[in-house]
């Protein structure tokens, strides 16, 4: 089959065996979206090496007795997910056995295996495999375009479950890309009294498009120290400053984005002004296919372009640009 | 009068005016003493200029007429603070206008006025003023030895504003200096497993002492992901990085020393495994006075040497050197 690979530094398409379901279930990849994540590790990033990829959406096409038996050992999983159900995966596959797992919660595992970016290839490919656990049926009503928005959404949901949110707290959004107006769209829910502020009118525009607030960044110095919450979605050490001074004392600074690399920053604002900085990473997949469901978010807009996987390499080229939004790939 | 000044980036011991009341009560300082955030100040951090120190005790020489209007206009404060009482002081002092002066938390108004570090003649001198509002009756079973720690042993309690510590926490201190021992102590109170980490085997003793666990900080790697919270009390990008690597997934750091300058640090941790950074500033006296009074906390061994303010450039000096725990001034 074919796959989006780095190894050896270099990026390519290859031809490689297809994924046996060994214990797991094997997916046919119908769409996948490219990640900044994806490009970081195209750059070297967490040492990845392998077929990268972790946003997707495809049609289990086998499932394993192995994976029925470890289903059968404890995993929680709704019922029919047998082959030809059209499924989204959670991409932290994780032991098991460990305190974190047993808890219901992989995404920390200390010996997890994450999809296209930890010690498992991804969905890049035309197909992957992944615990059966890991899987959640799409409902018929979310389209194939919509329902690969579920990992970024689900990442922005992850917010919620870090911070307290109420309709009550003045929160930022920093940055306008797919990240940003995920977060934005998603705080918008609770009602919350809410800023995105980005660089780029065509972005911005989609979120005012859902009654988002939005602000230019080189006007944002004027809203300093208004802010209970600010979600850094940007990236950039520049969106970590412009965070701090927009919080007031102890308010809390959701640090979103994984920044490539080492950032100088000045702690002394967060001591002296008493900010929480509280990361926050994956979110789990049920309430953004609710979201999606309802079409209480609007993804459709966050689509810039399609590729075919035969095109992977010209792909990432692309999504790496400038003010590009979300780039898919078709296998 | 004496006191210990840093104007036009070099430090002194000038004569200067006696300061006087005009609405704020003067107290005079009966002993001071040298916290790393002098050091920095006399480094230039923050730009102040004027007489630095903020850790005190002292007796109240004057309280003037205005002082007694400011109380009655709304501040808060138990009766008694007549001339001759021995006080101490919170640093901070509001605008007594703002919500969060009016909230009772003058510690972040954007208006404030801090004692030796922003806009207020400090504690190293023979005389000082503040708020009456800011002082406290130290009661007479506290030495002025012991008094003059209610300011750092005050920052320590801080820590318990911000993040909840029970008994069946896990806890990591990172640093045996004089903040670092306070915090230990004060987290000790709490009940918690603590364990408090540093390089100085004449330190670590005085926190195994009060019966706290210790352990050399080139032992501490095979404690990782073992913590729900670490404390970074070294003031170190070293420090920081430990605190990281001792955490396990959703654990709270604690940053509790101002560093100087910016520090690079690597953010992808904090969003990997989805850390919060806690900043912690200073603390409420009432609770410090209080440990104190107890003697729950030892501060006596704390104590590294006692100059005259005279002195006090030598004294400075002193404080900075590698190992050298409190250093305290005598006018």
């Amino acid at each position: 089959m074919k796959a989006l690979r780095y190894v050896n530094g270099s990026l390519s398409v290859s031809d490689v065996p297809k994924p046996v379901a060994d214990g797991e279930a094997l997916v046919r990849v119908t769409l996948s979206g490219i990640c900044n994540t994806d490009l970081e590790i195209a750059r070297g990033y967490a040492g990845f090496e392998g077929t990268i990829g972790h946003e997707f959406v495809g049609v289990i096409e086998d499932v394993s007795n192995g994976a029925q038996s470890s289903l059968r050992a404890g995993h929680r999983h709704p019922a029919g997910l047998t082959p030809g159900t059209r499924v989204v995966g959670e991409i932290n596959a994780g032991c098991g056995l460990c305190d974190l797992c047993r808890a219901g919660d992989p995404r920390h595992c200390p010996n997890r295996t994450v999809l296209g970016i930890v010690g498992r290839d991804g969905a890049h490919a035309e197909f992957l495999k992944l615990p059966i656990a890991n899987l959640l049926a799409v409902p018929d009503d979310v389209s194939d375009q919509h329902a690969v928005f579920t990992e970024p959404l689900a990442a922005a949901c992850g917010i919620l479950e870090r911070v307290s949110i109420t309709e009550d707290a003045r929160v930022a959004v920093i940055g306008d890309g797919k990240l940003g107006l995920l977060c934005a769209q998603v705080i918008a829910t609770t009602g919350a009294q809410l800023t995105l502020i980005g660089k780029h009118d065509n972005k911005l525009a989609i979120a005012a498009g859902r009654g988002i607030e939005t602000i230019k960044v080189d006007e944002a110095g004027a809203l300093q120290s208004q802010f209970d919450v600010a979600v850094e979605a940007s990236g950039s050490s520049s969106g970590f400053a412009l965070a701090q001074q927009l919080l007031h004392p102890r308010g809390i600074l959701v640090l979103k984005s994984t920044f490539h690399g080492k950032t100088e920053i000045d702690f002394a604002p967060l001591v002296v002004n008493e900010i929480s900085v509280v990361g926050s990473r994956c979110g789990r997949f049920g309430p953004a296919l609710e979201l999606l469901k309802n079409q209480t978010v609007d993804v459709e807009s966050l689509i810039d372009d399609m590729f075919p996987l035969s095109s992977g390499v010209t792909a990432m080229k692309r999504a790496a640009q400038s003010g590009v939004l979300k780039i898919l790939l078709r296998p």
